[in-house]
């Protein structure tokens, strides 16, 4: 039942023995997939207040070459390495006689994620983090996780591999995280719910005409977190929270049906788990991300981090309400698909991506996106992209191929 | 620097070994000492939904000889007690005939407490309850505790006591064992702060003169518990706050500066901890006993109780603000004694209970409380009542001292 930790050994993973942070501690030779992301720079922002604590073995960036240089220099890494090939030349000229050793393209991305570390930060966003965080999972290291098509699309091949390395997996969302801290260690026949705090997003008390005519700049305008556009969007869609509660899923040992969102606009309670003795048990925090990132480093210890402390009596007021699914029809979607399991969430997360970069292009309005979703979703199963993936290439085939549909469903 | 949970081993306790419920799951062989009390019957109420997962070793009660034959009758207790002796002749002809035996007076008290069993729920109100207690922690088993005396006028005696005897002690109160399940197994160094809070009582909006002025009636009107007189009156004056902070400070690991308490008039959130990386773990309940009691009994497994579930969405809105010590200064006294150690809070409990029991009489007004609170702690000094006691005798004579002298300034 227990989906999250698993120390099972096989020998055709690189490293089969756990490492020393698998055994408690924090973790001490650190990876970083996606270092000049919001999450990457949070991390070194992290450890570089306690440099002597880590060593930071590889950093990856999709392209931004001049600041991934500045980052590995700063934080004295091995190996630093972009996607984007055409970035490698000044990446290369940048870490010239610093002795870090640049790489570029996708099997440097494997590369830094196989190089020996106790744990890999996997924030690389999108289907792109895939195959580097499968990488990362047959380290038998830890992962911290907080690239969401890892268990959004290819969970259950993703928590086989896990398991088959003896890795061990560590939310980094902030809801995630906090579920994990109150999850430690309880069996999951005491545990009756899940509950996912939602902001509500900006869109939270509009009515549905206004919503479904609502303009990209509207649906930037996050209340509490300051993010990329793709998951603000989905923030306002409500798509996020559904997303995440197919994450709960694969993380938790809980079934579909033992897991909710309930809305709560402040952003201070971020998860609550419900015993079978009238418990929840909660988890707080500032809206800021590196609080789970230490959670995901020091586990089961706890590090300094240098965040604003919550003071209850200064926020004064916490309120929760029920989410409005016909409102917010994206997170009955996505309820949907992880009922029915398989590929499904697949195909919701890989048309989401699609009707995203639509609205944002100013090709469909709001309320076309859970629309877009919806139809490829009935679209998919008479092509049969409703199956269970056995293997990373399964899921990057029906991402693949759930895109297409999406798109040539946008065009028609 | 943990004071909770202690194994250490001295063969002058009654049952060196720990018994199999420290070594992980819930409880089998039970007692309950204050049967017929509030915590008393919830256990037995808990407990009886599952008649087969528990045998009742002993039950006692203070004198209410009916109902404690009825509730050993029930849950087949084998033996039951009367502290009052002129209670047993009809303890006894109750029990005539169903092999239940039964004892009277204080060293049948001590004989409940003493009889094997994996668990003691201590839940004897006031200072009766620090011979049974003291006791049962002589056992080598758990003692899920619900008596506030051992931890405020006793605490370092009763935790030098259970430590000695390889007993467990669990608390029972909702605060407390909100603190106890989010803080489960957390190392001291990563907590920055304990904050238990407070409903604010009746007069949490009141003017300082209205509540100077407050009648028993007024006082005794709780907003969300139900509870004996005197906890009500404590909370009405946030004495119970402060006596609970003392209570914490012996049960975690903690400094008295790292914990504080913050009013939250809808009493859901009981208990939350900061940890150094920012995060706030809480536990969050309706208010009925039988969730901790439930804890206590099973932890760390969790057993299914029959209590309201928590939705969050209908309770809607959760405030929070700090306490005024200024209308409240019961508080203000209890941190001043809990800074100043010793036998310094086992004076501020006696003359408490004197003050309350002079204010339900009638004899001084609600504002007297603090004033008679107050004063006692100050004659206390000259009169060498401030000691380290080493003994439950010291404790108990300080307490006779405290509660004399509270007595003779109360009629100057």
């Amino acid at each position: 039942m227990n989906r999250m930790i698993s120390m099972t050994v096989d020998t055709n993973c690189a490293r089969p023995t756990a490492s020393p942070a698998l055994r408690g501690g924090c973790v001490k030779r650190l990876s970083v997939l996606g270092a000049t992301g919001s999450i990457g720079t949070s991390t070194l922002d992290l450890i570089g207040r306690d440099p002597d604590a880590f060593e930071v073995v590889a950093l990856t960036a999709a392209r931004s070459a001049a600041k991934l240089a500045e980052l590995a220099i700063r934080h004295r890494a091995r190996f630093a390495a972009v996607c984007d090939e055409a970035a490698f030349p000044e990446l290369s000229e940048r870490l010239a006689g610093t002795g870090i050793r640049a790489g570029a393209g996708p099997a440097a991305m494997i590369e830094a994620a196989s190089l020996p570390a106790d744990c890999v930060v996997a924030a690389i966003v999108g289907a792109a983090g895939l195959a580097p965080t499968f990488a990362a999972a047959r380290q038998g290291c830890r992962v911290a996780l907080a690239n969401k098509e890892c268990l959004v699309s290819a969970g259950s091949v993703f928590l086989a591999e896990i398991a088959r390395c003896g890795s061990e997996l560590v939310p980094v969302d902030s809801e995630h995280s906090a579920a994990f801290q109150v999850l430690a260690g309880a069996d999951a026949g005491s545990i009756e719910k899940i509950t996912l705090t939602a902001s509500g997003g900006p869109f939270r008390t509009w009515s549905p005409a206004r919503i479904a005519a609502a303009t990209a700049e509207q649906a930037l305008c996050h209340p509490n977190w300051s993010m990329g556009a793709k998951i603000t969007i989905d923030s306002a869609t409500l798509m996020n929270k559904g997303l995440e509660l197919i994450e709960a899923y694969h993380l938790f040992p809980v079934e579909a049906r033992q897991l909710d969102a309930v809305v709560h606009p402040q952003s201070i309670i971020h998860c609550l788990v419900q015993y079978k003795d009238g418990s929840l048990l909660a988890q707080l925090a500032a809206p800021d991300m590196r609080t789970p990132i230490a959670v995901a480093l020091a586990w089961p210890a706890r590090m300094e981090a240098p965040v604003e402390r919550l003071d209850l009596a200064k926020v004064g007021t916490l309120t929760f309400e029920p989410p409005d699914e016909a409102r917010f029809p994206c997170l009955t979607l996505a309820k949907g698909a992880l009922q029915r399991g398989g590929s499904a969430p697949a195909v919701l997360n890989a048309a989401n991506e699609v009707a995203v970069a639509a609205f944002l292009a100013g090709r469909i309005p709001f309320g076309g996106i859970a629309n877009l979703v919806e139809k490829t979703l009935a679209a998919a199963e008479p092509r049969e992209l409703f199956l269970t993936p056995v293997s990373l290439d399964d899921v990057l085939s029906v991402d693949r191929e759930a895109r297409r549909l999406a798109e040539r469903l946008l065009q028609a």
